[in-house]
Parts: C-alpha cells; sequence; structure tokens
C-alpha cells in the first residue's frame, strides 16, 4: 500500500480502498490478458501484449498524445474510441510505427483485423473497430508485419485471467523501463480499478511519454469513463516531466466490462482512476532513464493553479536545476533563476524557497547554512513560495543525470 | 576574417568591413579599458574589468534580461541607462550579485559611487549616474566589497588604449569560459565597432547569458544606438540557446563616443553592430559548457518568421534531439518528437529534415540510408521543413554531453 499523501503531486485523495502494486489489468473482473516474445526486439523478451474485456459492458475511452506527429496506431485508436466502444487492446514494443506514412496506418488497420478475425474464430464475436492498437519503440520504421501478426495470434493462445496475465502483459509493454508497472484498486463498494504502464523516457507534458491501460469492472458509461479519465490524467500523467518530450505515441485508456454489476458514482470513479493513474505515474517517475533522484517541486503562494502548475514546471525542465540536483548541490540561486522566466505573477522579492522542508531562501535572499542542506538521499522536495496569492500544484520530475545522457545518446532500440 | 553567410543564424548579412577577433572594446577610438585581479574568484585570476568612454559623446543604450528575478547590477544600469549616457562599465566576475536583496543593490551603488569618484580624481570628472556595473557568477551570495573596491581602485590605474586593455579587460569577465570573446570591425567608411563577451553556461531564450559590451567611435545618438543593439541582440543573442535557462544578470551594453567624427547610418550601425554581436554569439555556442557539437537548427517552410524561430528553438532544447546529436546518432524521428510539440502551423505529414545537407525524412518518413549519416565532426546542420510556407530562421545550440553535466552538478565558482 503506498502512502499517497505523500506521492500524490497532484490532488492529495486518500486511495478509495487498498492499493496493490502487484495486479495490474486482469484485477478488474471480466478482464483477461497476455503477453508473448514475437521477435520484436533486437534484446528478446517479451513483446506483444493483450487486454481482453469479455463484458458484458464494453464502454471504453481514451486519452491521446497532444504532438501534431501522431504515430499510426495513435490515429487509429483515436478514430475506434469515438464509438465509445472496445472490446480489445493489442500493444507492442519493439518499434513505435510513428513516422510510417500511410503503409504504417494500414499496417495497423491489418494488426486490429487479424486480432478481430482470430479473437472471433475464439468464440469471442468482434470487429476490427472495436480494437484500440497501441505502439512503443523506436521511430520511423516499419514493423515487421509477419512477426507481429504471428505474435497476435500466439498471444490470443496465450490470454489467461488472474494475476499472470496482467503481469505478463505488463512486461510485454516494456522498452527501456526496467521494471513493469501495475496498480490496483479494490474499493471498498465491491468494484475494482487495475491497470498498467510503460514509459521511461520521452517523459512529458501532456501526457508523459507512455502507454498506459487501465480497466474496471464497475458499470460505467462511455461519458463517464470519459471524464474520470480525463480528470486522472490531468493530475497525475501531465504533472509528470521527466525531459520536456512528448511522444509521437502517448496513449490512456480506460475500458470497462460492468462484470462486477455494481455501479459506481462519477465520483467514486473518478476517485479510484486518479488513485490508480497516480501511482502508476509515481513508477513511472522511479523508473525514468537515468534517474538517481526523485523528485516533487512544488509551487504555492500562486495566483491560480495554473500559474503554479507552469511555473512548477519551469523549475522542473531546467537543466541547470536538474543538473545541481543530481549533484545534491542545493544551489537555490538556479531554482531562481528557473521561476523567474516562467510566464506567471511572481514578485521578484518575496520567493520562498526549501529544499526538503529546510528554507534556503527567504524573501528572495538566502538564509544562512542554506548551502549545507544535506540532498544526498534520493527523494528531494523543492517547494517554492511565490508571494503572489495562494494556489498550488506540484509535478514529478527527475534529475538530469551521465546516466540519462549515456542512455539516450546511445539509445537505438 | 569569418565568413557569414556560413556561421550567422540570423540574416545573412555581410560584415560591413573586415572582422577581427584579436581586438575587442579598444578598437574604437576614445576608449580606454583594463583588467585587473582583485580576488574575488576562488581559482584565481583577472575578475574585475573596466571600460571608460573618453568622448567626445557619452551616448549609450542596453538590453537587459527578461528574468523577472533580475540582479542587483541589472536593476541599476537599467536605471542608469534610462539617461542614454555612459561614461563607463565596470565589470566583475567571481559573484552575480543576484539574490542579495536591498544590501546587494547597496553595494552595486557603492561600487559605482566608488569608480566615479576614482575617476574623477584622475582628471575624467563623472558621476555614478554614467556608470553601469555588471557582474557574473554565483547567484545568492553578497560580493566581498573590501575586494571589489579595491580592484575598482587599482583597475582604474591600469586603464589603457591599444589592444592589450581590450583584451585583459575580455579575460577578466570570464567565469567557465575557456577563452575570451573578442570581435571588432573596421568600417570602410573610417568608423569602428568592438565588443567583447563572456558567456558559457545558462545561455538562453531572451539573451543568452551573458555579459557584452560593445563600443564604437562613430557619432551615433543614443535612439540610434538603441535600435542598432536591439536589432542586434534580437538576431544574434537571442537565437542562441545551450540550455533554455535566462540569467539574472544578462546585460549587453552599446557605448558610443563619437571619436572619429563621422556620422554612421542607422542602415550602416545597424549591420556592423549586429555583424559583431553574431560573431560573439558564435564564439559563445563554441565554448559553451561541455559543448562536443555546435548545431545550428534551421526551421523553413513556415507559416511566418516567429513561427520559424519557436519551432527551431523547440528542437534546439530538446534533451532528446541533444543527447542524440551527442551521440552523432542520426535519429531524425525525435527531431520530427520534438517540431511535433511546437505551437506552431506545419503540415504533419509534409515535414523534411536534412542533416548536414541529406535529407534523411521526407513527407514525415524515412528515406533509405537515413541511419547512416555521418554526424561524427563537431559542426552538425539540421534544416527542417514545416511544409506550409516560405519563412525561416535558425537558432545556434549545442549537444547535451557527459561534460554538460559534469560542469554543472559541480558548477560552484
Amino acid at each position: 500500500m503506498t502512502d499517497h499523501s505523500q506521492s500524490s503531486p497532484g490532488a492529495p485523495t486518500r486511495a478509495p480502498g487498498v492499493l496493490v502494486r502487484t495486479q495490474g489489468v486482469t484485477s478488474a473482473a471480466g478482464f483477461r490478458a497476455a503477453g508473448v516474445e514475437a521477435g520484436l526486439r533486437a534484446k528478446g523478451g517479451l513483446d506483444v501484449a493483450l487486454v481482453v474485456n469479455e463484458g458484458p459492458d464494453l464502454a471504453a475511452a481514451g486519452v491521446f498524445t497532444l504532438n501534431k506527429i501522431k504515430a499510426a496506431p495513435v490515429l487509429w485508436s483515436q478514430q475506434v474510441l469515438t464509438s465509445g466502444r472496445l472490446r480489445a487492446v493489442v500493444l507492442n514494443s519493439g518499434g513505435a510505427n510513428a513516422c510510417t506514412g500511410a503503409p504504417g496506418f494500414q499496417d495497423t488497420h491489418r494488426t486490429a483485423e487479424h486480432l478481430a478475425s482470430t479473437l472471433s474464430d475464439w468464440g469471442t464475436e468482434t470487429g476490427a473497430g472495436e480494437i484500440a492498437v497501441c505502439s512503443t519503440g523506436l521511430i520511423g520504421d516499419r514493423l515487421p508485419m509477419d512477426k507481429v501478426l504471428g505474435g497476435v495470434t500466439e498471444v490470443v493462445h496465450e490470454l489467461a485471467g488472474g494475476i499472470s496475465g496482467g503481469t505478463d502483459a505488463a512486461y510485454a509493454i516494456m522498452t527501456t523501463d526496467t521494471r513493469p508497472k501495475q496498480a490496483a484498486i479494490h474499493h471498498e463498494n465491491g468494484w475494482n480499478v487495475g491497470g498498467m504502464a510503460k514509459g521511461a523516457g520521452m517523459l512529458a507534458p501532456s501526457l508523459a511519454t507512455m502507454l498506459c491501460v487501465v480497466t474496471t469492472d464497475a458499470v460505467a458509461s462511455a461519458d463517464q469513463l470519459d471524464r474520470a479519465l480525463r480528470h486522472a490524467t490531468a493530475q497525475s500523467f501531465d504533472r509528470l516531466d521527466v525531459d520536456g518530450a512528448t511522444s509521437t505515441n502517448d496513449t490512456v485508456l480506460l475500458l470497462a466490462s460492468g462484470a462486477s454489476g455494481i455501479e459506481a458514482t462519477q465520483e467514486e470513479l473518478d476517485a479510484a482512476v486518479l488513485a490508480v493513474c497516480d501511482d502508476l505515474a509515481d513508477q513511472l517517475m522511479a523508473d525514468a532513464e537515468g534517474v538517481t533522484k526523485r523528485i516533487i517541486v512544488r509551487v504555492g503562494g500562486a495566483e491560480s493553479e495554473r500559474d503554479a502548475l507552469v511555473a512548477a514546471r519551469t523549475i522542473a525542465r531546467d537543466s541547470l536545476v536538474k543538473t545541481a540536483l543530481f549533484g545534491s548541490d542545493p544551489n537555490w540561486g538556479r531554482v531562481l533563476a528557473a521561476v523567474g522566466i516562467a510566464p506567471v505573477a511572481l514578485d521578484p522579492d518575496r520567493i520562498v524557497v526549501s529544499f526538503n522542508g529546510s528554507p534556503v531562501c527567504v524573501d528572495s535572499m538566502g538564509v544562512p547554512g542554506a548551502r549545507e542542506v544535506d540532498l544526498s538521499a534520493v527523494d528531494i522536495t523543492v517547494e517554492v513560495d511565490l508571494g503572489v496569492g495562494s494556489a498550488s500544484a506540484s509535478i514529478r520530475t527527475t534529475d538530469l543525470s551521465h546516466a540519462y545522457v549515456e542512455e539516450n545518446s546511445a539509445y537505438s532500440s
């Protein structure tokens, strides 16, 4: 169980039930999942994942990258989701299928068609229009479609309920992730929400780069799911910013089976989906490429939540702040220089900065001992007060380390 | 002499005369300069610089950081410049005097007063209101005023015309710079423009972090100088972006002595000041902290120059693009992912990307051999066509290297 009052940079909601990280998409009744190795990744390992909703409901919602350059599977899944229904989600690592033009879009379409016919052969009647596709990996190359289609056939055979199916799927979507990310909530009213996510670099603004599938067995309409998902991503993934980059493939999906037979209120659903997304966001931060510090930047004293968020994001993206924190250096002057550039209202003579709860700068001037604050631990909280209001917001970020540079200058799969 | 058609990311103006890098602020008649060691830097070395205008004119203009958190010397010099007159500029490395509150402002005031009285003692009648002050170094600490004032006294004694005075001053403003930056143009009409600059990290958007003093012996009014300086900085320093950070101390000053007795037209002045600033910007890029690649990002096919500039800056700031180029990796997909986030008009299916003149992506898809383009040389040009118009603009930037991380995580003086 996670202490949400500590980890959440968003609303300090408490998880409305027990939150566990050992279960994911199959913790909600009515879902089966699997992961197989189709040979898409140079390194080997599971690379095709499948999540199937066995109903009785097929309600679904999705949010997608705001990047103008959208990968083929994003264009496909956005189109499919206009119906508010999803039978299944197929995901692959080992290739993003982005910047692949019309042929790449046809590859995605073919993948959905092949999955629909394979599922239908096995007794789950469905069409390509009920299937979302997600891809992650290097931008710019076509996928080896013989391997993808073989993997799709195989992953249908492997479909399983219970914990193992969801865990295999969570492994199959990893790229430079070092571990799978899952979270699930068993609501006290008898329904469940479970999710899995991947993402380790290119994590940013409007949707940290990532694929994420969340499931629930509550009875909920597509509209309710859409509201819950937008609320949750705005408070969680949108407030994770590792390197300011937003990928071409970001996708977060929410599927409801209604298998519990229990109706959740909008408020209950919002809280449970947020709790799962927030915990997954925390796991994404902790496993970001090259991370050596887990950093929460909390800005208060702002005129509006929007100002607080912009200021926190500006600090979280500043290379000089990030390198200083990598070096455990309480260089608060860089925090002031960074926030001074944010397009927000602030009082330049009334800024307060604290590191891990110790004030290092008051009224925009250093305090005695400020340069001796110990930042050697992995977790660092940077708190900044703008001195002009009472709104606040937080961003999760990481440091800028040698390992980040190494991983991203050598990255090729 | 520099080939400006190659190096300038701004207007492809040709230098209106011979451009040399061996002379700086004292290449214009009527200026004397010096640099001394006052003991402000832990490492030792020259750390107090002085540039004095001996007239007959004292016209001047300045542009300053847009950071809301402004160092004391910036606040002081902005105020002084409202008169359009400057007798002298005193600059120190070894401390930014930023985030030092009212006491820090008094330190700046005292420095100007002390310089005015020392210059007056030596026969150059002046007041503090004709003296600009610039500081660079760590943010947040008070300057050791006994050393600063001692240095001011000494630097007045050392004042010299000729090349050596300007060169000493250029050395005295260095921090993590590895070499002094100077440039001068001898205009064919008989007047001169010379300049010096420092800046190696925290180089960014609206004014790359830096101190820069430019002098001319042309006859020009404060208004003319103001126009020439704003034109030049917009085309040069504002298009240099090493790490997206903008300092609290950025200052660029332009002083005219009128000592040549020759009036320059606005157009001539604009071109000469731009040529000097552009060359200094090129030197700043080449000596940026941790640089291993000198990168020009040129965006064309844009709806407006503003769009082209925003797109180029977005690419130039992208950590994943910068780490890929550090690794000499022609990972064009990251360029597309980066530009797709820029708030500009573009055709997502018609983007063209070239590395060093070789097209690697056409119509938003990779071309054969794209991943084999050789980027092992130090200079890299990234050209991107947005496919929607005919406007273009360029940004100078650098890679994100291990050395950048090292220098900035250990930086403390």
